[in-house]
């Protein structure tokens, strides 16, 4: 069972509209263990729409289309597909009630062009649309030919209508017994390269569940995905290959899931954990406290704290003595140190983190861009500062620092049982 | 001459990622007089990569693939095009140099596989990655065959390569006569649809320069192009359209530029103006002091801020009275006040700018979520405050904060001349 995907509309091809369809798409017939290998985009021509279809009829069981089943001359999707077929255009009356009631609602004209809404392949499947007007359609095509999937474009009507409708529809017609189930793990870090390197065989000798990595801005995701014909077998799988990885690079997991962030994992600890926070923030200007503070539920452990960018701001909001700015400099240890502690104790907080260093593109203090120094104060100790070497522009040294400062965090604070 | 546009990658085909790179491509394509007719997308399967390139190349003048050039053994784009073509891979000795310099600056290992970045097809032209280590090439086929672009995937590296290094080399091979010259104009506080109605009839009868609105996350660009044999004439038409457009929404209009930003208009004027600036941040929690540090050079006007996300670092930090806080609440015209002048004078700026309001998801003292106060001080003038109500999630409304003070920074402070 394999399927393919076309999107249609000038707009997506022009670049002016990214095509999201395409992915969300491909996700939901993962789900339903149909696999897709190709996509492909073109604009609001017939000729070109035809060529497309027609390759991906003769590679593929199913062809996807989302794109051109609205009123205006530029959507062509169901005329075209319809006349490759050789079958005809038919009324789907559910749909043209909803048409003619939106009209008569908004006391809008109902023009001829917005009946073409309600046309769907003969001897299809009409898939209800809960958010537009223009009706989708699931055909069968007899013997061995590609069965095909009409959806509307906009998204907001897509989604739902392949969520669903079209989705148990292709499930009812290919009788999907396998499932996919799949688990995120996230890394901080640990290179792509370095990850996969430790990983090699696993990933050599993937069967069930298969094991498909990803760089992403400072971050690397692996995606375990099992096949199986319940959700308790796909979860002893997936733990199982889970616990085989955390043997091995554990100690860079931070966390599971498509939304999570280390941000996410560190502020759910230290409200599990009543831990308070605060932050004073040199290069990174506050964005380790806007990252924190993006966090529902954070107010419970932050309090705020000091963007100390200026050295006079480092000395008149935090009081670290002239002499050690003098001495030692602000990008130093004992800087990163006075920084932490001297904010943990204006805001009487359990932890604080600080930042100080080199964002670029100048030199400071004769030291390159992406020399940063973090100090970690915790109440009832001496603080601690570690010095870093980032690589990049001024936006990835900051972020890089935040990230840091973070996973520092989470290998201090235990996890809740 | 017409292009078409592959991306690779087995994530962006399961829909695990998006696609963005094509859309990006083709508006650049666009700029450059080039036009695109199809795109396609693959996973990292060196059969079905070979096959969607030859198709590619059967019909099209120029293939652009994006994503498959990195260090793991997914990334078979190179390797896979050179066997289709017949030419071998060779290293590129500033891309061996950059990846060296990253192992040697970072202490990490330099492994076998992150040489392979360094390697380009035989015969091209290599494309400089500015922001990341793998190589681009640009390869002019013999005869009539198709060109071939290969792209590195991730945006944050294909982006600038495309546009600083291929663009320019695609242009000089081609030798369009007529030359595409753009430029953006970038505005607040006003949607695309009521930008795009203002100018309706510009839009309507747009021929040279044509006149492209897009809708980014909280503003609205217009991209106008002019299509001339020369800069000169280019630079007129694009100052007759911009006044034109200026006349009617100028008002919103806060600069030019696709690398532009509200926050780096903002920091150069008041670099310009040599006025300094704080901030005491409630809701957004540093990331309106985050954002004016992330613009190189702002030390000349930041000294640093406040983050007073907690009512008590209100107290602690900026000496706000209980009884304004008691009476008027934190979300509240005067404790905008309050925050923006006492931060002003702890740090002796000329300007501060104040946020406190509710980022949601859950509503405070009564009000609801996107309910939000910006204060205002100037030194020498009595501090003002203006409440507005965001739509949006808890990052939207944050963000949105931010950019409202940047806007009326903006409007405050005049541009140099």
């Amino acid at each position: 069972m394999q399927a393919e995907i076309i999107a249609v509309g000038t707009e997506i091809l022009l670049g002016q509209v990214v095509d999201t369809n395409s992915a969300f798409i491909a996700r939901e017939l993962a789900g339903a263990g149909i696999e897709v290998y190709y996509h492909s985009l073109v604009g609001d021509n017939a000729d070109r729409l035809t060529g497309v279809v027609k390759q991906a009829r003769s590679r593929s069981d199913l062809v996807v289309i989302s794109g051109g089943l609205g009123p205006t001359k530029d959507d062509l999707t169901k005329q075209t597909v319809a006349h490759l077929l050789g079958v005809k255009l038919v009324e789907n009356e559910a749909a043209m009630t909803k048409i003619k009631n939106h009209f008569a609602t908004t006391g809008k004209p109902l023009t001829p062009n917005n009946r073409l809404q309600a046309l769907y392949l003969a001897g299809s499947q009409p898939l209800k649309n809960s958010t537009g007007m223009a009706v989708g359609a699931f055909y069968q095509a007899p013997d061995d030919e590609a069965d095909m999937l009409l959806l509307p474009g906009p998204p907001s009507e897509m989604q739902p209508m392949m969520t669903h409708e079209a989705v148990p529809a292709l499930r009812a017609a290919y009788q999907r017994h396998e499932y996919l189930t799949s688990r995120v793990l996230r890394f901080f870090g640990i290179g792509e390269s370095q990850l996969t390197t430790k990983l090699g065989d696993l990933i050599e000798h993937q069967t069930n569940p298969t094991i498909a990595s990803y760089a992403k801005r400072n971050e690397v995701t692996l995606r375990l995905t099992a096949s199986t014909t319940g959700s308790a077998e796909a979860q002893t799988l997936l733990d199982q290959m889970t616990a085989t990885i955390k043997e091995r690079v554990g100690d860079y997991l931070y966390g599971y899931g498509d939304d999570n962030s280390l941000a996410n994992v560190v502020v759910q600890r230290l409200i599990d954990q009543h831990l308070t926070i605060t932050g004073a923030e040199s290069l990174t200007a506050g964005e380790f406290q806007s990252t924190i503070g993006s966090i529902p539920g954070v107010s419970a452990v932050f309090p705020g704290g000091f963007v100390t960018y200026a050295n006079r701001a480092k000395h008149d909001l935090l009081g670290i003595p002239q002499r050690i700015i003098d001495n030692d400099g602000v990008v130093s240890e004992a800087t990163a140190k006075e920084m932490a502690e001297r904010s943990r104790k204006l805001l009487d907080t359990d932890l604080a983190l600080s930042f100080t260093g080199v964002a670029g593109p100048d030199s400071l203090e004769g030291q390159p861009a992406g020399t940063v120094w973090l100090g970690l104060a915790q109440r009832g100790q001496a603080p601690q500062a570690k010095l870093m070497h980032f690589a990049g522009t001024r936006g990835d040294i900051r972020m890089r620092s935040v990230l840091t400062g973070l996973d520092w965090l989470r290998r201090l604070i235990p996890a809740a049982k």
